[in-house]
């Protein structure tokens, strides 16, 4: 079986994909990345991760937009070339070669890097549990990459790194608010009272593709759902918690650790997204 | 002339430099990097920039610090080779390629670049003067890599662009507490009452090591000295204001953009530790 990847409009083996060390994705993480769940070989909602993907290029000065139908192709023939049938695929796009000033944003030449191999990826209806700790590094929600899946990641590797180190799975934020914000690579959500909550963008977070597909299943299953500003205190409080991240999709979280810990059940609305979660993400990646 | 980089163990021509896409600097921008001011072929305070390299790799748990002679030799060899009298020096040094789970932070073999080329610096005695604008983003002095020089740059050089978009040279950055950092790529210092001031590290900071050198000289000159938590507008109420940076020395600041500008004289406090830093770099920069 081949294991090539995408690179700047060739496909070649990984073992053998270079670039320069003066490109600015290495230089200073000048650059932007997905992740995405292939399943039956589809990547799920591929589109509205490229559009998230535009949207930062927008917000962050490229002065161009990626072309989303070539990246979409180049993806497409990676999944056939590599046989993936359930797996990991990785946009990768950095602003490209150094060349002018560290200031010149515009990306005349951007370095698109793209991975696409098969994993076993636990089942959607019934992914193992979480455990979170909380993060002793705030957020800052005026800060400027936070909206952004940035190349610049460092930051959240360091943190989930140190949250493994204390027993848990992943970690969540704070902002400098005091207030919930996300996880490292995870969105997060709790049900108090019967109703989903979860921070708003407004907070300072990363606005997930499965974070969205789990509002419009709360809406299209009229289950109430509210985005705002929370405190951990009201995560504690809460009767279920989950974590959304596009390759596990909704993981329940069966603990905090504390001191004290908090314990959670597993609630009927977890259950009910995550099945319902499942049986989208199986709609939509149906091969004709 | 020649223009080689170090990378690897290997002196090789820029233009055939390579990484593996694959390599954590460029998926996480997972490293670090200092930048240096080379003058008569010699990095001024190289061991220091050296120290904080590996205070870094140390706090950021690489699980081992980087060979200090070995990068030193190296550098010595890089900037003879290109025939750097005067220039640019960068060392970079990622957390290697990608292998085992993204929270395996042990670099068991980081990938080191060097970077020395000959550059067309302003004078250390007077470098052009800087107009500084107040960056919306804040800083967060409990984010995790706010003290250390990452590969995780890019929401530096956007603020920076930002700022030159208004007609600035740089930024200032406030943390959440409202309190001065500093710039995008300077410390930051001002002059009140005849005291040099100069946030702490504890508001969030990289400690440059030209900023170190100017505390070094106020002590020795009796220049009185504090730093500690400072306002915006106490920095716009002081009689003098100067930035620093390894590149560029000490630049006098003439401005703060407004509404309302700030305009700073040329004062005796910051014309004393231009002459004095230069001195200093001279003297610890002769060839024997």
């Amino acid at each position: 079986m081949s294991d090539e990847v995408y690179l700047n409009g060739e496909l070649v083996p990984r073992a053998e994909a270079r670039i320069s060390p003066f490109d600015r994705g290495f230089l200073y993480g000048d650059g932007l990345f997905e992740t995405v769940r292939v399943v039956n070989g589809i990547p799920f909602r591929l589109g509205r991760h490229l559009e998230r993907m535009n949207r930062s290029c927008a917000a962050l000065g490229w002065g161009r937009q990626l072309d989303s139908e070539r990246l979409r192709a180049a993806t497409e023939e990676l999944i056939e070339r590599n046989a993936v049938a359930v797996g990991y695929l990785r946009i990768t796009a950095s602003r490209g070669p150094l060349a002018g000033k560290l200031t010149d944003l515009e990306a005349a030449s951007p370095t698109v890097l793209i991975d696409a191999h098969a994993m076993d990826l636990p089942p959607l209806d019934s992914p193992p549990d979480y455990v979170l700790a909380g993060s002793p590094h705030r957020a800052e929600p005026a800060s400027l990459l936070v909206r952004h899946k940035t190349l610049s990641y460092q930051a959240y590797l360091l943190a989930l790194a140190e949250g493994r180190a204390k027993g848990a799975d992943e970690v969540y934020f704070l902002n400098s608010c005091g207030h919930l914000t996300e996880g490292a690579t995870v969105n997060l959500f709790f049900v108090r009272s019967g109703t989903v909550c979860t921070p708003d963008e407004g907070c300072g977070l990363l606005p997930g593709v499965t974070r969205e597909a789990v509002m419009e299943l709360c809406e299209a299953q009229g289950i109430p759902l509210s985005t705002g500003e929370f405190t951990p205190e009201e995560l504690m409080q809460a009767e279920e918690a989950f974590c959304t991240n596009s390759l596990r999709g909704v993981v329940r979280v069966s603990r905090l650790l504390g001191p004290p810990d908090t314990e959670f059940g597993r609630g009927p609305v977890t259950v009910a997204l995550q099945s319902a979660y499942a049986a989208l993400v199986d709609a939509e990646c149906q091969r004709e």
